[in-house]
């Protein structure tokens, strides 16, 4: 029996590829989702599966987290419908209003929580720190801190191996990645505010089109607007 | 306007003392209280609005999480009822049947996230390293290091320092610190089996009652079992 990676999906493009890399190097995989009240979370829910589906992810090795923590705290446009999503604004400076408070930090105690429970050997998950919207708990530093308290707080045995391979691609470099790897990005859902048709405005969406855009690729989803 | 300090407040004895020497030096309480399906939530849920009543502290300054994951990924005798309390054995080594994997984690997130939000300057916790039950996710290596991640992962601008005053000390010191600052010990509820009637047999009692005992004090919780 190979050994068990838990990749965090939230149903992005980001996470798909890494969940394509992960299946790639032959690791079994164990799902988790995050369900903390985003506005775009039913059009998420839906990659997740289908991302699970084509990876043939048995219903006991996906998890779907429902964070009521990050529901009730708010304090983002993501989870707030009375803070707008930013648009066409990839060069503000400063943590966008769609930073969900410690967001990362909810969605790795889980993967620490359930990789322990399923004697995993690793947590996979697609951050991206340099071609970002700039959130903290998207940072190297971050995340190489979070795998240190992951192993002081579990037991002497379980041993997990933090991984965010995109840390420091570049969104091009991405899409190729998952081109290549056959990770179906039809599947994949990033934008921020729209569920059936992506916007084309938002932070998400920006990154993601310009990804397409420079690796010579068009996006597979449906556009409200024109790039 | 007092600075804001987020306590994770589970109800039992640690937490109620902390409560009373974060109010003593004049901090405004934000008191958080972690639902995960606990055998005894609905004891501590009345034991956490009891204590958050006799301190004052408004609705909006308590938030009560239902940690949804923890009780889906299960893996303790707390969360899981086919696992069996432990009784009677506080000289037991290694990690408890009672261990609800990295827990902590989840609910020092909560606390970093609302405190974000809160623009509060600390997070206190009643962990209790020596005299305890040997958890990994209460040693001050792992709370030292979460406040690390926890600084990492939120805005520039937010600085929340971590306490945990009672680390390092004995559950009798914990019982004097407590009767001195008048915290409402009689309210708090430590037991990991009984609702009515704390069991006095699993671990959180036995330690409970050996601090009483050695403070030369009486608890003044009621007990189905003598001592």
């Amino acid at each position: 029996m190979a050994d068990i990676a838990v990749v965090s999906l939230s149903g992005g493009m980001d996470s798909c590829v890494v969940t394509a890399m992960t299946h790639a190097i032959g690791m079994d995989l164990a799902l988790l989702h995050g369900d903390y009240g985003q506005r775009t979370e039913t059009r998420e829910r839906r990659a997740f599966e289908a991302i699970a589906d084509f990876y043939r992810v048995p219903p006991e090795r996906r998890l779907v987290v429902d964070f009521k923590a990050l529901r009730a705290i708010g304090g983002s446009a993501l989870t707030d419908r009375s803070i707008a999503v930013p648009e066409g604004n990839l060069a503000g400076t400063g943590v966008p209003a769609t930073y969900v408070p410690f967001r990362n930090a909810h969605l790795l105690s889980a993967c620490t929580s359930w990789g322990e429970v399923l004697k995993a050997r690793a947590v996979v998950v697609g951050f991206v720190e340099e071609d970002s919207s700039g959130y903290p708990d998207c940072r190297e530093a971050f995340f190489r801190a979070f795998e240190v308290v992951a192993n002081l707080g579990t037991r002497p045995e379980t041993r997990l191996a933090f991984h965010a391979p995109l840390l420091h691609l570049k969104k091009a470099e991405i899409v190729r990645k998952g081109v290549e790897l056959g990770a179906p990005l039809h599947f994949s859902w990033s934008c921020y505010q729209g569920e059936d048709l992506a916007c084309g405005r938002c932070d998400s969406c920006l990154l993601r089109l310009r990804g397409f855009r420079e690796a010579g690729l068009e996006d597979p989803i449906p556009y409200a607007a024109a790039p």
